[in-house]
């Protein structure tokens, strides 16, 4: 209770793996909390890619908010797009409401702004159209209907160049999402659309992964990386290593190497799944607060995640640089944990100090690194324990199907997975959205 | 055989229920079939109204066409838009390739037409933006995209009167695509969404169902009809029964009764269920051979299906009318089993003449009427015997699940409405697409 009798008020911006964390988190303790998303859902965003590749439907790793918290009283979901604060009257100003009115402007006692991240393009937001990513529902769905669309092209294309054009895939980035495409991209030329085509062999498709580093999968262990680029290499995905994209086009993509050599790929198909840029709301609160603002378009907070001088607001997640006791920059990976612990520890900041109690510095517990390369492999490194093949495989399934929300979802990924596993097959394969373009 | 040694060529045009069984029945001749679609699904038209509702997944009602006939070395399937006939030379001309190529012309030795029809909207096209329908996906994604927004709009209207033009849905249509709509906008506001806001009562939702005729569902027998109406009254439906639509805009739709009483009704949220045109292949298979044309746009064909003069050329489904030995107009439902039925036909006519026999007229088999209205609701008019409530809701759910392409897509189905059931939910309630345009 606030000296007036009104129960604190908690705004939470952004409905992902942060803000979920921090509203399950608070919604028992005596306050009022508004959630405000763009979106009427909970993104499982480790799984979009699989909803580019056909092997999940959309909805099924998204979890409407409203029917998360449709239990909790206290909680209201607010659907909008926040466009900006006013830390001195402690308000955030909300725009793109669902009624059309212009803004709304919404009071807190408390903050939490976990507005995430997006792909950065090297600056080169131009490619954007030849090259959607994997990170938002839409440009999953669209990455698909390119997928697809280009077997159905390589289907009537007649000249032989033009054909191997569209049946070059160029993956750009070998993290977890990028290794993940690839190998789904190789495993639906060679397994999924083996029989569907008449006019030339599936199985011909290249995949190529470009990535800057001169391994795959950087954040795991040296061993660990090897091990993923062999069983890319044998699903058929070809890692280019060493290599920068610098220009991509609606036909083909251009690499360099480090001596500047260049080479033109003709590729109709082009992935984006490098580079992150921090969400604009962490420069809006840096421009409000005065805190620092990094090359990644982070905003410093401190060892209790909230903004210097503001102790009321918490920002998290991928758009935060989190600073230590010492004032010292915490490597914290850019991983869906991370963002939980940190809703949580927000959350639970919240709490404490409406019962009086300061709390401890927000200390991350690293749960270990998982990625999937394909059919029963996958990689991990959990607490220096490296494992690969089928256990690293069976982990990522358990862990990934225990964080989906929602017991429907789960039955209903896990089906999808069982079907694929057993028949080699995608189950959501159809082509729709807009228009083809090409 | 034809006489030079290559195989007899059938081109099918259209993958909807007629074309789908007239490649089914064929694939084990000695033809070669193309099956000719601009989308790459099958789509279950009967369940297209569950995927605007959030029942069910737009994947969970779509077979890709490839994957149906992988294993059938004769079929070939091409992605594209046909875009006219040419019956002297045996040409069919597909544009929209996927690889851009502005048009292929594709020979055949026999042909099978079956583009289906679309909603009509009395000739007021200006309409459609105000009042999407429930035929293709996507329109259907934009109809729940409505549905949904518009309690979201609700959530933050202060104004009670723009407040209630968020809560009033307007179906036009009491045929079975209309009533099915209305029954599952009502649960949505009395169950599903019932939880889910703070700041208004979901249950105060009006939906209004619009009809010319005087009773709902005009092809079932009138006892059905009036109790198809007492259970949509009972889940919060008003039928608007004598009422014909004068005009819609962004923000209202206006009705008049026989005696030209005009009424506008304040509404956000119009879905258009009503009159039908056929495709526009049937106005050039008309153009090209001579045949009539209906007021429907319909083709005009024998009791074989085929077109006058060109016994080569069939044509099937919403598309055509039927004539009878004896010339007299035959009066086949616009129905799934009509399609199905005459694509059997078709492709059994054109086996029959491989053989050198001539094929018996076409006879339609009449399996009966089904539509559902709610949570164990339904209606059944199956060769005179008439049926309602829970029997004919569980006959409808086993038609609907057999009929569906894909064992995956049964599975899938079945736990999405078994689970509706259980917990008046509705699975996929995620608002996606283009921007929200208002």
């Amino acid at each position: 209770m606030t000296a007036d009798g009104a129960r604190h008020r908690v705004v939470v911006v952004g409905g992902g793996f942060g803000g979920l964390q921090a509203v399950r988190r608070l919604r028992h303790e005596p306050v009022e909390i508004t959630l405000v998303d763009r979106r009427n859902f909970h993104l499982f965003q480790p799984l979009v890619y699989q909803v580019a590749t056909g092997a999940l439907a959309a909805g099924e790793i998204a979890s409407p908010l409203r029917g998360v918290f449709k239990r909790d009283e206290n909680v209201r979901v607010l659907l909008g797009e926040v466009t900006g604060f006013d830390l001195s009257e402690r308000r955030v100003l909300v725009g793109a409401l669902p009624n059309g009115d212009p803004e709304h402007s919404i009071p807190y006692d408390s903050l939490i702004v976990a507005g995430g991240s997006s792909y950065s393009y090297f600056g080169h937001d131009d490619w954007r159209p030849f090259a959607p990513d994997v990170k938002l529902l839409e440009s999953a769905l669209e990455v698909r209907r390119r997928i697809l669309t280009a077997f159905e092209a390589a289907e009537v294309e007649e000249d032989a160049e033009r054909r191997a054009a569209w049946l070059t895939f160029v993956v750009v980035g070998a993290g977890p999402t990028g290794v993940e495409l690839a190998g789904q991209i190789a495993e639906i030329a060679r397994d999924t659309l083996h029989r569907d085509f008449r006019s030339f062999e599936t199985r011909a498709a290249r995949i190529l992964l470009v990535e800057t580093a001169d391994r795959v999968l950087t954040q795991f262990p040296p061993r660990l990386s090897q091990r993923a680029q062999r069983s890319l290499e044998l699903l058929g995905v070809t890692p280019l290593l060493e290599r920068t994209v610098v220009d991509i086009d609606e036909t083909s993509v251009t690499v360099a190497t480090g001596e500047g050599e260049r080479e033109r790929i003709p590729a109709r198909t082009v992935v984006w799944a490098a580079g992150v840029v921090a969400s604009e709301l962490a420069g809006a609160l840096a421009a409000e607060s005065g805190a620092a603002l990094d090359r990644a378009g982070r905003v410093s907070v401190g060892p209790d995640l909230t903004l210097p001088g503001h102790p009321e607001v918490f920002a998290l997640g991928d758009m935060v640089q989190v600073h230590g006791p010492n004032g010292e920059a915490l490597a914290l990976p850019g991983l869906a944990p991370v963002a939980m612990q940190e809703g949580r520890y927000a959350a639970g900041a919240i709490a404490e100090r409406l019962h009086g109690r300061e709390p401890e510095p927000f200390h991350y517990r690293d749960k270990g690194n998982l990625a999937t390369i394909g059919r029963a492999k996958a990689v991990a490194d959990i607490k220096g324990l490296q494992l690969s093949g089928l256990v690293a495989w069976l982990t990522w399934l358990f862990v990934h199907l225990f964080y989906l929300i929602g017991l429907q979802n789960r039955v209903l990924v896990f089906i999808r997975w069982t079907w694929s596993f057993v028949t080699r097959g995608r189950g959501s394969r159809i082509i729709s959205g807009q228009e083809r373009r090409r």
